[in-house]
């Protein structure tokens, strides 16, 4: 056994079975392993940023971690940018990057650089393999490091030496603590805060969007008289017909800070205090009332249900919530727009459906709409880097194959990754993409109009994705994806019946 | 005047009067600033590997840096890995990055994470802009990082306050210095061990493969009989009929080995001292046989010509050396393979072309077989990062108008940063885009067969890209370039023959 079988038979005790690839030559021996360990499934991304994406899709869905395996710096810089959102998301990933040997190194051959360096931003846990008789140990470290809770990258670097070395033994992986208990005091506070009369909120993130959590936040919020709201990005909301359900905090400051305004008394579950996404000339970082006394429940790491549940004890909150009617709109007819997409959306959602949302601008009426369509998971995009919807969806789908996923996503940021649509194809993976197409960074224009009161034509031009407009259709049947393009909204909604219907992947362009 | 405008203004004074860009909010100011600085032309990448890729062949052909404009981290992260190739390339490139305002920064929003210490590795200069009225300064300075002798990636962080803030004047650029001069006692060393009687060569590297340069040594070499290569990864050769041709250092450890095996003095002219591009169990870092003496006559910041001239001068080396005579292969026909692709493409190169090899290992024949074309540049991945060539295409396209562009490049490597088509298509440029279809990391299936005798399926299924096969004329038209597929040699010769006729891109897929 040789150092790279030692580090894949480690990820398959520690309970890692899927592992997304990319690799180059200093991954070889791992390449090679692959068919002494079949336990691993291995997966091909033709693009690292597909890999860390999907890994956090598929981390988001089975609360396991996938394995990555990258090529040297410049692969994990691919990667980086979705690692940033997996970080934010809090989704435990092992990201494996191969580097050359280690006694190579001095000579700084032309593809080194500080790997370590570029990992650790995004990063729990950062180690680089001292050798193939150490490497079981350190992944085994690493298994442990990314599932620690809430949930984290580590990156282990890992010498091409490390790799073809002799190894022994395969090290014992812990299995992962569990989530660190509540201190009663920070209950009482909390339904001290609710009871004190004034009006409260329970900000909800993390672990307290899934439907048991929810549903124990509701009683909370009928007992005590509360609103409830979700942060403003979320790895996954437990949502739909028969759920509690939550608005999320605003994205522009200027409306979340009115959802917050009569807000006295918060209390954070699972979530951090609101802060601005961008800050503006003259704003501030926080969206908290200055008048507003804030409470943490829970932290992130920390057991969110059981907390809830505690506190709902206290309140003696046994009567449940509102909870969601099933409720579809009509099926949409007419041109295509925000608000007919969203509708043809919400009228055909199947049950059970997993949907990715990075459709940005595009889908700010996808939640209001679909909050009735029957029981779903909403992933969106948690730390803001652009191109994490469609190798998310390729995560969620192999994570969870027997569930549909539709993929709403901004042309703009379906750029970013669009070499996810093959890994689509190849795995066959049950995925409806609808690009919305509005062929401009519509965001950064509004930005630009509140930040300039007349733009120019220059800076316009530069926010314009419509000369040449991308052919979405094409791109998709190239990458393997069939494709159409839906004109009108009885189209798309006929057209995303029927993809709902089939197995593998299909993209469908809405041009807006 | 804000800062951001006092930016552009710096640029353009600096002689920097292009950027590629992809903004995002923390960049907002700077886009509207372009309307009130029109001496910066703004190009728009999809992809921050594009612009940072295409401010590398900017570089290149220009010797002048462009600018680039990226959205804080994980912008900056996507565009990283072509700027490792810019580093191993030594361009000069002033790369900024927009970051949150620096009183957001504490807050830790979403999007926040450690810019600064992503781009160290890449960079030869890192800042962080301190305030709107010190930023002209601080963009001077990074524009004379990025100039110093040899050129270098001068990475500059633009907090939003910085670019929102009031600025007073434009600072003053310090022209670039000159290569530093090469001390007598090195070119002594040099001409001592050239008339040593021993086996020697010199080695080129950077400036020295220009064709001023290739011209002196050509003297020397006739003078001292010594044999001449360039390194394996070149920025830039100036090559072709009328040049002194060089052939270059080979890519795999055992190759290049038996190509140095009876050097006994080896002389660096702007390059460094061979390394392997990886490691084999068992081998050694260097490739320079132990025997092997070696002097450095000029650093690759040094002044190469000066320093070759004055070895020139030493060993009355006034003969020229031999010059490449024009000779170009016959019109190849029947089936496509990696010998009729570079007959075809050597067939019809243009005097004048700009090509920009990324083709791997479909392309090993393409340096023999057009030596004897027309003078052309050839342009070849220097880092190792995958997804160069199309970027650095797009860049010499921008950099030189009236040239044409001929962008060699393998299907695995295109697919990083396949986005630069749309920037190709948008500015209309003169790129003739070859894909070299082979479905497959080829490379890595070499590699594979070298550890392993018996690869398994699993292994080898990893490295297989023909599950779907990409359709590159429909990806290439969905970006809005218009492609055809070549069946035969006589339909390559007759398809590449069309593109350069024509002005704009075109995309001609080969599968092999």
């Amino acid at each position: 056994m040789n150092g790279a079988e030692a580090l894949l038979r480690t990820l398959v005790a520690g309970g890692v079975d899927l592992c997304f690839a990319n690799p180059g030559t200093s991954e070889i021996e791992m390449v090679a392993a692959l068919d002494r360990v079949p336990e691993l499934r291995a997966v091909l991304g033709l693009f690292e940023g597909v890999c860390t994406g999907a890994a956090d899709g598929y981390g988001r869905m089975t609360g396991r971690p996938a394995a990555t395996l990258l090529h040297q710096g410049p692969g994990l810089a691919y990667g980086l940018a979705n690692l940033h959102n997996a970080r934010r998301a809090r989704t435990p990933v092992v990201n494996v990057i191969g580097d050359h040997a280690s006694f190579h190194l001095a000579a700084d051959p032309p593809l080194a650089t500080e790997i370590g360096a570029l990992a650790k931003p995004m990063s729990c846990w950062v180690a680089t393999s001292r050798s193939a008789g150490s490497l079981s140990r350190e992944v085994a470290e690493a298994i442990r490091a990314a599932r620690e809770p809430p949930g984290g990258v580590a990156s282990l670097v890992v010498p091409a030496d490390a790799a073809w070395g002799p190894a022994e033994r395969i090290a014992e992986v812990s299995p992962p603590s569990g989530p660190g208990a509540v201190a009663t005091e920070r209950v009482h506070e909390a339904a001290a805060a609710l009871r004190s009369g004034e009006p409260a909120l329970l900000l909800l993130g993390g672990r307290a969007l899934r439907a048991a959590a929810l549903e124990v936040a509701g009683r909370v919020s009928a007992a005590a008289g509360c609103k409830v709201l979700s942060e403003a990005l979320n790895a996954r909301i437990e949502r739909g017909a028969g759920r509690f359900p939550v608005e999320r905090l605003r994205y522009f400051p200027r409306h979340a800070r009115a959802q917050l305004a009569k807000i006295r008394r918060l209390v954070l579950v699972g979530a951090r205090a609101p802060v601005a996404f961008f800050a503006e000339p003259g704003g501030a970082s926080s969206l908290v009332p200055d008048t507003c006394r804030v409470c943490r429940l829970a932290e992130p790491g920390e057991d969110v249900l059981g907390a809830l549940e505690a506190l709902a004890d206290e309140l003696d909150a046994s009567e449940p919530g509102p909870l969601q009617a099933l409720a579809r709109p009509p099926r949409p007819e007419g041109p295509l727009s925000t608000e007919s997409v969203a509708a043809a959306v919400a009228a055909v959602m199947p049950e059970g459906a997993i949907v990715v949302d990075e459709a940005n601008t595009g889908g700010m009426l996808l939640l209001p709409r679909t909050r009735g369509a029957p029981p779903h998971d909403w992933l969106a995009v948690t730390g803001g880097a652009l191109g994490l919807g469609l190798p998310v969806a390729t995560g969620a789908a192999l994570a969870c194959p027997d569930r549909p996923v539709l993929s709403l996503q901004a042309d703009g940021s379906a750029m970013y990754t669009v070499q996810a649509l093959w890994t689509q194809a190849r795995e066959s993976l049950d995925i409806t993409t609808v690009i919305y197409a509005n062929r401009a960074y519509r965001l950064l224009d509004i930005e630009l109009r509140h930040h300039t009161r007349d733009p120019g034509p220059r800076a316009r031009a530069l926010l314009d994705l419509g000369n040449p407009a991308p052919d979405w259709v094409q791109i998709a049947r190239g990458f393997g994806v069939p494709a159409t393009r839906a004109e009108t909204a009885e189209q798309l909604t006929t057209e995303l019946e029927r993809s709902l219907a089939e197995s593998g992947p299909r993209l469908i362009e809405v041009v807006l």
